[in-house]
């Protein structure tokens, strides 16, 4: 057992220093002189998944959740395939450390015919390839490993963006000395001259408008002012809405909250509430094309304010270097001496008890979704039927709502749902995710079952790929997919299976498994037998208005 | 339905003309279009995947079986995943077309806010990340098309590595005209002057050589020397060998086939035919670490021939421009006046009937094995035990043998098992996979019960990655897996199943398995339980040469 501390001990402790108690991945000879470290630290706790892509969607999950996340993957064959996971991690912001275990220093500078390599003795081709979708690289050697160390964490945390570490086998096992010091992950300083001038015009818009209303997504949760916002609305509330990228931002039961909005292919009522303002203020939003139906989001920019992680805008005007964290503050204390016009409050009492009859179809299904969920849930949604479907849910506080719109990655969500629950082992998971979706990552089943974790897996059996249907070629046999036994597959990939499994096609049937999953200590895995083209509302307007654009 | 011609077609066609029969890919938003085409086309059959890296891994064994291969991805999300499989592809020198469906040209100008991008407008960023594993790359636009289809396939062809290909939905659907001549994949001409001076230094060379010894490998299969060297040696037969990665070039139970070799790990018989010559002729050979236990081949540069794709070394001078199947005929040319020593023939008469009794191990796994490779089947093995242990079967003639011992991506060859069935529907496909390669890419499985496919997996359960228990940490966590219940899986994985399983611990179980496997008009699953640290031999000494090189 190795007793000197070694730089695989001092990245493992910088790990843990982070939040960031597991690592996932897969083991390969280069990495496993690392990997005996981590078996050994008292701190960080090593998860084999069962292929490496999988391996970045879940440290991805576990990361939106806890905070960043980590993956080791062995050089060449293992870090490309996990390469698109990290991408979406770069696209969505999550900061997601990537320790790519790699062949030793002398053998590298000699350019010798290794396994795993392009055969041309260069071994950075894949460093290389890693720099789109990487906030910061190095390659640690052993005069810099200590500091590089620190500088890719840094950033990776400043920037909410991948960081990739290539380790080399010799590297990882070179003696170092404990970290002294936390990595400040630096709050920027906003420049005093610009934040001042942003108040200014801040409050010259605001206070011309009657009606103001609020817009936060995703980056808002990613730079930290998630809790800013709904103090905010809890206090001083206007009308307010996410997009679907920031579903869960809020409690959506509270005065105020009007649903999830889409552009045009909003409900009426949060198009009005949002695009009616006469200053829309959008907190951490980026206007991707799933989330606005195509860009139909009608919001004049004389008539918003921006806020973006390091930099704001009042109408034409942006203010650069200036904090997320800031600017948020400012608006808070320029909005609360708005005359108070409290928001109508939305009467869900009116909504009459729940019947649950007749054959499944979209919107039964998302009714009786609708009756289960709980504050303190983690609910995921793979791209699809699922994810645009869930858009209509009314989610109670302190739901966290993972979804991928943006990359959009298909199957992305059932790993990421196994590195959630692993992140939050005391919170409910609920997956729901598409048949066409869990096939291309069905593997990480199996390492749920392993490791005892017990979500609700809601499997939407709609016969193919139905959000591809929905875009184009309805009738082709490429939107088919091979015909699984989904209420097969959890015994199929353990011994000894705990998991509770059922078919459902009738909406009764779906709220008894619901309620006796809700109940029991098992991995749960409901099939749901939906119409083959049966879409819910928004994903029609989406799915559109995506065809249009790729007919021009 | 579309009438006029179109770039898709165009593109189909030249596929269609490479020997390409079949389209391997997963459909996105991006794709639909060109889809279409696809789906119309009379000599193209479009081959659904469970997820993009098996898609790539299937194409890569259909190209090593059918010549090349294509893959059809989306942007961004879809090809990211597959570039693993690509890189494989690169670097063992298979011709692999890559696809990638993309958003229109005019979206992509106007660099908008699209799904499946890094949210920055930046629309060349995979294209970029593309270039080290292909041999040529082209985005396609309206006027470029279809000359640069036919530039990137003809490089492919001739390099024998992948191209890339973007493809716009617009540009998929403009208008072309059909290719009028087929695209010549030129062989390279020799440079007379120095193919001359080869042949001057090659004769010195062997003619002062009493014993010659000839070691060819994958090189010779890609760049089309096979069948010369076949016709070499039974015409004029000298002791010859490959190396792993080259196995099944020859009839192995021909007079003058030693076996494989594998540097100082080699059989001794194997070593010494090889190296004790004066001169060995090596065709197509690199010489990778996993492939000599660890550079341990003892074949000095004066007495040896190098014969690559482009170029030819005899002792310390290299002839560039010179062609590989130049040079081959140059070296037959000269060979043929050796004097006829016609090399002992191995008798394999001498092994007793095969008895098979006792419990499994890799021992009577491969006795066993051996006993049931016919003349003309395709033969897959993963990296790791079941590749290693392959190594020391002697394979009739026609017998195609894929492993990956350089790129060496575990799981690779599932789905390449499935590319090489769908590429060869009448010959009988053997894959032996091991239980921890198998759960990366389990989810093609589906997909060849979906096609009627019936090859025979033979599913190494020796619980756990042991190859990497060999090389380092047997003990530990890490190397464990999930534990699946393998013969579940065909029918959690289809409907209607018509898989037959077997799980065998006993040698005779094995056997007859096999027996039934090989009459039945199905897909068979073996399941053969192994010692958990049972290696093959050639593993044993190819492991400890790599721990000590990660350990340096």
């Amino acid at each position: 057992m190795q007793t000197d501390y070694s730089v695989a001990d001092y990245l493992l402790d910088r790990l843990a220093g982070c939040g960031i108690h597991h690592l996932f991945g897969v083991p390969g000879d280069y990495n496993l002189q690392f990997l005996d470290h981590v078996i050994q630290h008292p701190a960080v706790h090593w998860v084999g998944c069962a292929n490496e892509l999988n391996a970045a969607y879940a440290a991805d999950g576990y990361g939106r959740c806890r905070g960043a996340g980590a993956l080791l993957t062995t050089f060449g064959v293992g870090e490309l395939s996990a390469i698109n996971g990290i991408a979406g991690s770069f696209a969505e912001y999550v900061p997601v450390l990537h320790i790519v275990g790699a062949p030793c220093s002398a053998v590298q500078q000699r350019g010798e015919l290794l396994h795993h390599t392009l055969g041309d003795g260069d071994f950075r081709h894949f460093w290389r390839m890693s720099e789109p979708v990487t906030a910061a690289r190095a390659i640690l050697t052993a005069q810099n490993a200590c500091y590089e160390i620190d500088r890719v964490i840094s950033t990776m945390l400043t920037e909410s963006r991948p960081g990739y570490l290539m380790l080399p086998a010799d590297v990882a096992k070179m003696a170092a000395t404990p970290p002294v010091t936390a990595i400040t992950s630096p709050v920027m300083q906003s420049d005093e001259t610009r934040l001042d001038a942003f108040r200014r015009h801040a409050q010259a818009l605001i206070s011309g408008s009657p009606r103001v209303a609020l817009l936060a997504d995703f980056l808002a949760r990613r730079f930290g002012v998630q809790k800013m916002l709904q103090c905010w609305m809890r206090d001083f509330p206007v009308p307010h809405a996410t997009m679907l990228m920031g579903k869960g931002l809020f409690d959506e039961t509270q005065p105020g909250f009007v649903g999830t909005y889409s552009g045009a292919a909003s409900p009426p009522t949060v198009r009005e509430a949002i695009e009616g303002a006469d200053t829309v203020i959008c907190v951490g939003a980026r206007f991707t094309d799933t989330l606005t139906a195509g860009f139909s989001q009608q919001l004049p920019r004389e008539r918003t304010i921006d806020i973006q992680p390091f930099a704001a805008r009042v109408g034409e005007t942006w203010f650069s270097g200036v904090s997320m964290r800031d600017a948020v503050n400012t608006l808070i204390s320029v909005c609360r001496h708005l005359p108070r016009n409290p928001p109508n409050q939305v009467n869900h009492t009116d909504v009459p008890p729940r019947v649950h009859q007749g054959t499944l179809d979209q919107s039964a299904l998302w009714q009786t979704l609708q009756d289960i969920i709980r504050p303190g849930d983690i609910l995921l949604a793979d791209q699809g039927t699922a994810a645009f479907g869930a858009a209509d849910l009314r989610l109670p506080a302190e739901v966290d709502f993972l979804v991928q719109p943006l990359w959009g990655s298909i199957g992305f969500c059932l790993p990421a749902a196994f590195g959630a629950q692993t992140a939050c082992p005391e919170r409910r998971v609920i997956l729901l995710s598409g048949d066409g979706a869990a096939q291309l990552t069905i593997q990480e089943l199996g390492s749920m079952l392993r490791d005892g974790l017990r979500p609700i897996i809601i499997l939407l059996n709609n016969d193919g790929y139905t959000v591809e249907r929905a875009i184009h070629g309805a009738q082709q046999r490429y939107n088919d997919i091979a015909r699984w036994n989904w209420t097969h597959i959890p015994h199929a990939l353990s011994h000894d299976c705990q998991a509770e499994c059922w078919r459902v096609s009738e909406t009764v049937q779906l709220a008894e498994a619901l309620e006796a999953a809700a109940h029991h200590h098992r991995l749960a895995l409901i099939e749901v037998m939906l119409p083959k083209t049966d879409l819910p509302d928004l994903l029609r307007d989406v799915t559109r208005s995506l065809e249009a654009r790729n007919n021009q």
